[in-house]
Order: C-alpha cells, then structure tokens, then sequence
C-alpha cells in the first residue's frame, strides 16, 4: 500500500514537475494550454535545473515564434487597464484571434490598491477559449522581470497565438523592459491631466506609439475629446520616432467597448507601415541582440551581489557613499576587490 | 652627455606624470590650474596605476566638493550650443562667479561635423581666468563617460569653481548619464519643430527642467515665442518630475546675449525651491549610490568583453542571435559558461 503510494506520489511529481522537451514542445506547438502552463512555470522557476530545461525548450520552439503582433499596454492603477484589456480581448476574439495576456506581477512594486490576487479580474476573458491570461511572476530579482516575459511571450507564440498583450502598471522600470520586448506599445490614459497622473513615471510617454483616453463615455464624452486634441498637440513637439511613426491619441470607452475596433486598425496600420520599411523587423532583432546582453548582465550582476562577502560589506559602505564620507569609485573598487578575492 | 640627456628624460617624465596625493590635492584645492589638469588626466587615464592615484586624490578633496552648482547642457548640433555656453559662461564670470566646462567628446559618437578638434571654439570663454574649458575624453570603453566625468566634476569642485557645466550632443546615451550627474538639465531647442530636431533622441525632453529656445533675435524673435509657447503647452502634458518641480520655457539669444540672466535666475529659484524641499540633497545622495552601482557594473562589463574567449566568440553568436536562430538566453548562458570557465 505504501509502496503504491509512494509510486503514484512520484508519478505525480514527475507529471507536474517534468516532461521531455519533445513532450513540452511537442503540447506547446499543438496549442495545449495546460502543457504551455506548464512550459512558463519552469521557465519561472529558481532552480537552475529547471531554467536549463525551459531553455532547451525554447531552442526546440524557435522556429515557430515571431509570427505574432506582440503588444505592450501600461497606464496607472484607475485608468481602467483590466477593463481595457478585457473589452479588447473579447474584441479581438470575437473577431477570429487568438490571444495571451501576460500580466506583469506589481507585488513587488509597492502600488496602492491590489491588482494581482483579484481573482475576479478579466474573469470573461479568462474564460474564454482563445484567449490566454497569465500573471507573469517579477519577482523582486535583478532584471528577473525580463528574461522571464520574453521567453514567457515566445512560448505563447509558439502555441499559436496571434497576438501577445504584455501588461505592466506604468510606475515602476518595467515599461522600459516591456518596450524593448514589444512592438506596439499603448498608453492609457484619462482626461484631465490631473492627479490621476501623479502615478505615471516621466519618460513613458515618449515611448508610446499610440495614447488611449478611456473612460471616453456619459458625461465625459467632451472632456475626452479635449484631453486627445491637448494630447495630441503635446505628441507633436516630441522629437520623431526612431521608426518615422507619429504617436497616434485616440479615445475609447472600456466599459461601453467602445473604441477597440479603431485602436485594432491602428495597430494593424502600424504592422503593416513598419513591415514596408523594414523597421519592424530590425526592431526585432535589435532586441534579441538586447536581451542577450541583458541576459548576460543579469547573471554577473548576481554572481557578484550574491557573494558572500559583498552581501556583508555592501550596507556600510551604501552608507558611506550616500553620507558622501568614500567617493562611490573607491567604495566600488574595494567590493570589486573583495570580489576577486 | 647621453646620461644627462636620459636623466633629463627621465625628470621630465617624473613632472609631467607623477606628484604625490598631497601635492595633488593641495595643487587642485589651491585653485592651480596646471595641477587641476594634470588631475584630470591622471582621472582619464588608461592606466591602472593612474586611476589609483586618482581615486586617492579624490578621497583626499572629497570634504571640499559639493558646494558648486551642477548643470548639464544639451542640445543638437546646429542649435548653437557653443554660442551659448560662452554666453552663458561669459555672463556668470561677468558677475563674479568662477566656472568650468566640461564637454563630453562626441567623437566616438557618429555625429556629423566637428564638434571637437574645433580649436576655436568658445576661445573668449576658454581664455578667461575665471572660466576652466576642459573637454572630457568619453572614448570607447563601456559606461566610460560615467564615471570619468564625475570624477572630472568633483575635481573641478574642489578646486573653488562655483558653477560646474557639463556639455552633451543629445544624440547619444551620454544624456542619460549627464543626467545622473548634474543638480539641473538645460535642453537648449530652436523655434519650429522640423527638421532641426531630426537628430535629438527621444526622453531626452522628459529630463529637461528647462527648455532655452535658442536663437530668438531678428526675424526669428516671434516664431521663437510662439515655439516657447507650444513647448510650455506640451510639458503641461507630462507627468510631474519626481522633484514637483514644473519644468519651464525660455527664449534667448546666445549671439547677441540676451536671456541668460533669465535662464540664470531660473536655475537659482531651483536651487532655492529644491534645498527647501530636500530634493536636492536627496538627488546627490542617490546619484552618488548610482555612481557606485554603476561603476561596478562596469568593471563587471570590462572583465568580461574584454576576455579573449568570449571576444573570439561573441561575434558569431551575435549573429545566430539576430537572425533568430538561437535564442539569447542560450547565447548568453553559452558565453557565461565560455567566461567561468
């Protein structure tokens, strides 16, 4: 009986913890959701084992990747994002697309108001069967944020998704990652440039292709309107663009899902002016080359700030170096020094 | 005869490389020029040995740093940045204050025309004796401008300059780390948002707390004042700055001198306001913290481009990575491993 047990407990071990990387890549490709789960949990995963596997995953799935329209979509806590998302996802499904939503886990960056851990959130869209959601785990790791995403959003387009929205919470260094990983990134917004913009870290407006004013509905109708003129005046004493597109502001209403449809021609606009002329696909590959660096940055920046004896020495001389009593160069020779040794 | 002549040599040597750290910083603290150039290239230098004589030069003068005003300056070629600057550094020594300024050498930075190696420039300013020009060597190497130019500020400080100017292009990433360095960043624009602005790189903008619309004299006086306009309009549009602090729009002429006790006077009511506030040494505290976490990371960086396996093995994995044939994260790990061992 125990024997049996003891049997069946490392079946189940072995079923959820591990299969081959055939079998992974094999359940990804024919679009099984719960293999593709499965997939991100080890890519997510601390345990070098299981990181090294994901790896030799994704080495299999490569050449079934990038055939998606890889979205990034942020704005603060009260612009309605979830909402946003949902009445988008519905539209795009509805229209015949499949899609994921990678959420990216604020927990770790200290916002007001709980966003993760709603279980209620995007319920309709979680439901549906052609469209994925998953809360993407930051972690609190050094650049953890986005080696995880990328890999995350290869898997899901692997799996046949036609669209990949990535989302993040417009207040901590997370867009700038998500912009190097996307290649459409939307901003949303609301009217009146108010205190509802306290939240938004300076910098990403300047990295939105395109702005949305939500709650573009009732009697905020006119305001709305006001906010995309304003908007759009500001958009256009920015310098240009790398890709020569103009930042497009439109205005939309999540709850009324009104406004999708005009959002989803812009996008397809930008693919297909982007795909002419060639910049769409240097923008991919520049950021592959990007996240290999970034990889590589990761990982010497944790063999060094996992050492022993830099963890030790480290506060004490944070200290000296804030207090201005050590020139920061010479507090960052000694760790190198104690480093080395 | 050939002994004299080497000992000659080799005195000669002697003076031009080496003094002791006392002599150093007693040099530099007594506001000897000489020494305080000597220093600085001692700070640039290539050599380990220098840069340890530097460090120690720089622990030596740190109680007397901190008491200058740092600003940056940036602007792309053509909007007359070396015009201003002297203006500007002309007017400051015309009331008494005593300044250096520090270009960042774009040479290694693409851009079109000479901007260095331009012997004229800012002669008036260069040959005041309360004005230090010093054009800071960026080169190549990986986060160079960093910590180089910061080690050039403090030096700079000690030696009794009152007002610190740090020049960019605003084309590169350089602006970014200027940025990271200085206590206020002036973006210096034209009237009409055109062709002029081709080259300045997007978020540079978003850093500014000023905006100087350059050349508003003759026929250009009233496009420059519907330009400040347009421009105040659309920082009204941004997110707040982390300090509160609203940036603001001016117009000038550096040619004909006009404007600068303006721009001046801005910069001292944000000195007041941010003291008051304790933004100020707030900002200082975490620039000198990022200074050191930088500089590590560069050092970091050094050690591993710079080691002949993953120099002989990055270019072609470089490639796989561009085209999509191997994913970063497995280029990344190959080299980490290539570099443990």
């Amino acid at each position: 009986m125990s024997g049996l047990l003891n049997f069946n407990n490392m079946n189940k071990t072995f079923r959820r913890k591990r299969l081959s990387i055939d079998e992974y890549a094999e359940g990804i490709l024919s679009g099984d959701r719960i293999i593709l789960s499965r997939a991100i949990t080890l890519v997510e995963s601390r345990l070098e084992s299981d990181n090294e596997l994901a790896e030799q995953v994704i080495k299999k799935i490569l050449p079934n990747t990038g055939n998606c329209l890889r979205l990034g979509i942020t704005g603060v806590p009260g612009v309605g994002k979830s909402t946003f998302i949902e009445s988008f996802g519905k539209y795009l499904t509805g229209i015949g697309k499949k899609i994921a939503v990678l959420t990216i886990d604020p927990s770790s960056q200290r916002t007001q108001g709980s966003i993760l851990g709603d279980k209620t959130r995007m319920e309709e869209l979680a439901n549906d069967p052609n469209a994925y959601v998953r809360p993407s785990a930051s972690g609190n790791t050094l650049g953890g944020v986005n080696s995880k995403t990328r890999e995350t959003l290869l898997l899901c387009e692997a799996s046949g998704y036609d669209v990949v929205i990535i989302e993040t919470v417009g207040v901590g260094q997370s867009e700038t990652t998500v912009k190097g990983i996307v290649d459409f990134f939307l901003l949303l917004m609301l009217s009146g440039a108010g205190d509802e913009l306290q939240g938004i870290k300076r910098g990403i407006m300047e990295m939105a292709d395109a702005i949305a004013i939500n709650k573009a509905d009732g009697d905020n109708i006119n305001r709305s309107e006001m906010a995309k003129r304003e908007y759009q005046n500001a958009l256009h004493m920015f310098p240009p663009t790398e890709s020569g597109w103009v930042p497009k502001v439109l205005t939309c209403s999540a709850v009324e899902k009104k406004g999708m449809e005009k959002i989803w021609h812009l996008m397809l606009r930008y693919e297909e002016e982007m795909r002419k002329s060639g910049f769409f696909q240097r923008n991919r590959q520049q950021q592959n080359l990007e996240w290999m660096m970034q990889t590589i940055q990761y990982y010497l920046d944790l063999s060094f700030f996992n050492h022993p004896e830099i963890k030790s020495t480290m506060p004490e001389l944070k200290k000296e170096v804030t207090e201005g009593l050590t020139p920061a160069i010479v507090a960052a020779k000694e760790l190198l020094h104690r480093y080395k040794k």
